[in-house]
């Protein structure tokens, strides 16, 4: 399967789509600086009773529940069935969904009542995600947090099963980034490990990852790999330029201030990925 | 029309007033170090349950709906009457306005029950306030987003109306900023196109309005026009610090570090500005 | 009385404690990041259905009343009832909490239901929980906002009246930092006044403290001292690393960058206290 990561980004920077984010406080600046840096253009929106409008005029609509409450969980449940109705694409950040009941059931109504096309976690959100929602409550989702070259194919494997029962594509972030439509699989070896250390790099993806496939409507895998490569690749520039005595604070705009430089040539020189499955 | 831009920060850097903003959670640190940049001292709070007690011991009132939601355009409300009734300087952002319903029938409500000192929006912000609130719906506000030295006067005119009709200042940014008191108005030319690229410049100019029309009660008109330069001129002085490789998250940095080192005779040197009308 | 702050920040690195933070929007982003640059894992949580949840998945708990409403203050009520119940610790930061009626009241309140570990801010807030929260009213609370090597015997001896009655410590930070556990103070002189021209250095120290008393369970009082000489002594490598032209918003990075980086050796050395009772 060819994955054309260039032309992924080209038609993020030359459709500049328009995203909606309903996301956690916590990061929600650098999220919006992120989308900005990789050409879309986001609005921050949670009341519901501007849901629709908002939904109306936007490409995409990224739902991280990290810092979510009733109010705002019913803004999420409202804009991402009116984005199913008005066929945008639409993105889920379970963020922390294992840990708490109340996210762990938001999530699952969320799940249940909306078409997502994209679902990203790391691998603790991913298999309580497995453990929770899946229709077939037999599967064994028992497997290490810690994806490695011997253990990815069987981990991606389990993801296709999620992927097939929700019918969406399905991204575990980690050391190794996997991405699961239902049949296929790719690993993503980019990154750095101390990105770990910045608060927000998963809420970073979730944003661009709903431009990239809000740009990229008929190859929406293709894009969610082409994203996860150019964070990753974003991670890797954003380290080269960081003095020795920056830290994690310094390195998170480093991080953004690649994205915003990122070219397309650059995206397919310096992405590491494979077909797995 | 003689604008003394000096006397205007000096003012802002020896009084330090106190600013209530009740804004967006997108940008509101850097709303926060912007203020304490120029010299302002910041408050941010957004429940209704203190406002009258927040606004009485601020000099001025920043309304900015970027995220409303039904609790904090109460408080805006709120807050707003009780600045009108304590004389305290009041502005309005109305972020994205044009965008719901929602945010147009609180801009409205806003508008109508409440009187701003100051009303800052882009092209397509002030346009629908143009058309969602005149007293007089014949006027024609068509005109174009992209301001240019051709289309300026003309431009300004129309917000002369607005500035009449609200009894405020209107002030209008993007490439070429204007600012309209409904009697004459001003072009300000300062600035850098990478400046939206960034989330929050307009944010951060509504603090820093509130903050200069808060320190400069007597000269509201003069100090919007010498906020809007200092905003310009941080953006010019913060690029010139980019490195090559760095980019929005970086240049946002810059900018309010510019802000912060951004002495009198720097504002009077290097503003461009005149009076078009 | 000997503090060991190098076994206390060894600590902090070594166990990871996870933080529970109901912090406000303006700074929750630096104090992510701070807590991460220290070690420490932080949760930021203020929804009452996951109160109980995420309250036990956590070390520790930092309440600071910032961005204060209804919905969040009932929220910290829960999760500090339930802190208590679980013997996690408790760090109580009532940001402005002069500055309003009902911050007044929320604090009082919270004071009363609570048993916090430690009780931070700045002259004023102390002042004002002096004021309204000590049962014997009587009391003199009146003392110079600005600590000087003069009177801050005299001030350490009042907060020990407030640390005696709320059977907490009691820490209150300026140019110099004052810390009281009812029969000892401590005095810290690192940082940098430039330090207060940042938002939300307060709120970063309230998430730093609140990992250093989680992670030392047994040394609370030399985990708070170590926590506020950690963060004043980031304070002046961060400065040691700002280029002439930077401002608030890179020395803002320079301070995390600089927790990051910060070993226990480098605490111990550059840290400069003393015990005053």
């Amino acid at each position: 399967m060819q994955i054309d990561l260039e032309q992924m980004l080209r038609n993020v920077r030359n459709r500049k789509p328009v995203i909606h984010n309903i996301t956690n406080y916590v990061t929600v600046n650098d999220v919006a600086n992120a989308e900005l840096a990789i050409g879309a253009s986001p609005i921050m929106s949670d009341d519901i009773n501007e849901a629709k409008d908002i939904v109306a005029i936007c490409n995409g609509l990224n739902i991280n529940i990290g810092t979510l409450n009733e109010r705002t969980v019913d803004t999420m449940q409202a804009a991402g069935t009116y984005a199913n109705q008005m066929k945008k694409a639409v993105l889920l950040d379970p963020v922390g969904m294992g840990a708490s009941k109340f996210r762990m059931d938001v999530t699952k109504h969320l799940v249940n009542h909306i078409d997502f096309d994209v679902i990203k976690g790391n691998a603790s959100e991913i298999k309580a995600l497995m453990q929770g929602t899946m229709s077939n409550r037999g599967v064994d989702v028992g497997f290490d947090d810690v994806v490695t070259k011997d253990n990815m194919k069987k981990i991606a494997e389990e993801m296709n099963k999620l992927a097939r029962d929700k019918k969406c594509i399905v991204a575990m972030t980690g050391e190794i980034d996997l991405i699961a439509n239902g049949l296929d699989a790719f690993a993503v070896y980019n990154g750095h490990a101390e990105m770990s250390q910045i608060t927000g790099t998963g809420c970073l993806l979730a944003g661009l990852t709903t431009a990239f496939i809000a740009a990229n409507t008929d190859h929406m895998f293709a894009a969610t790999i082409a994203s996860i490569c150019a964070m990753g690749v974003a991670g890797e520039i954003g380290y080269s330029h960081k003095q020795p005595y920056e830290g994690n604070s310094s390195y998170r705009n480093h991080i953004i201030d690649a994205l915003y430089h990122l070219s397309a040539s650059d995206l397919a020189e310096k992405a590491r990925y494979e077909q797995i499955i």
